[in-house]
């Protein structure tokens, strides 16, 4: 193929990114909190994974939450009905959360309170995976409905983080979605990451990622 | 809400992107051919409705796809089994096409065999709004899985696109998706926009797509 551009980008776009998520996860350690970054597409089920999540462990567990987005609050209203403190940030357009961002959003968050802060990044598998919020865990979602072959498209995602969830199982009956060829390709991509399999609507397979959340409060 | 930083990004990126998109449309223009660029989230379902509607059109439209992806020819080679000239561009982590890429990418591409080159976009509906690739018409796909939410928190896309194509229909029945709200939220964001819904895999609505498609060929 040729007259292809390709373009080399770093896995810091920002410069002074590395250092502000330094500071980001000083912060966090002055409170003993943990931050979890949830990334993925638009409508791969961040937010319901978030609501049940509050739902099951939110007595056990002292849960925030930061909301990335655009525009609106919808996701954050969503979260708030769970009773638990919530953040809204307004990128203004930008298409990922950066940890000066972070640092910034943090400003409005009473991290003494919290065990385990979740950041619902801006829905997009390719952008978030180019900064470092600050998080201590980088967690995938994938929903079945998107296709196994996501992975061979969004490489630096699967590569960049620990976990993955693949979300909305409850699809795989009206779906030619095949875990074994996801497995493979993700085996390959990233040996070590940690795969939960559920469906936040039906609850099948929650455990395991409750289970992991519970293994990674402070 | 305090303590939120709002980026205010301008409908061009890059200074010298409209000059660029000027230069495509002459390219295009001196061959005749129309250009057609088609944007979504990972998943939605573009690689699999411009295959639907190769099959269906291509014995009386002569039509040729440029693939944009970060990595790996995963859709060009599922466009290359309908039998029509297909470029797949790498962007090499770029998260979306710009008027630039485009001029590269039509060196390569032979214009003047084609009426209609379609652009499937990089999976993404962040960035890509933000950029004038030089095509005639900007395509918005949004599947039924991702949710009726999505313009409320993605509207940039949704104010852009002339035509907003919803996919995946065969999963209205399993789905709490709710047409009658995206069609509100569209009413407000882009009272122009033209709306198809279909399941390119079962067929079903493909031919009101197919329509706009043939009115719009040159």
């Amino acid at each position: 193929m040729k007259d292809i551009r390709l373009i080399e980008i770093g896995e810091e776009l920002h410069s002074d990114n590395i250092r502000r998520a330094a500071l980001v996860r000083e912060r966090l350690a002055a409170s003993g909190t943990i931050m979890i970054n949830i990334m993925a597409s638009p409508g791969a089920g961040k937010t319901t994974l978030l609501a049940e999540t509050i739902r099951a462990l939110g007595a056990e567990i002292r849960i925030g939450v930061v909301e990335a987005d655009l525009d609106s609050q919808v996701d954050a209203q969503a979260i708030a009905r769970y009773g638990v403190p919530v953040v809204q940030m307004h990128t203004g357009g930008f298409c990922h959360v950066d940890a000066f961002m972070m640092e910034k959003t943090l400003e409005a968050v009473n991290l003494d309170a919290l065990d385990i802060l979740f950041l619902e990044n801006v829905g997009n598998l390719i952008c978030p995976a180019q900064s470092d919020t600050g998080a201590h865990h980088d967690v995938a979602l994938l929903s079945v409905p998107e296709g196994d072959d996501k992975p061979l498209k969004y490489p630096v995602i699967f590569k960049k983080c620990g976990v993955l969830v693949l979300t909305k199982t409850d699809y795989l009956a009206v779906s030619d979605f095949d875990r074994a060829a996801l497995r493979g390709r993700i085996s390959v991509l990233n040996p070590g990451m940690q795969i939960f399999e559920l469906s936040a609507r039906t609850g099948e397979g929650m455990e395991g990622w409750l289970d992991w959340v519970r293994s990674v409060r402070p």
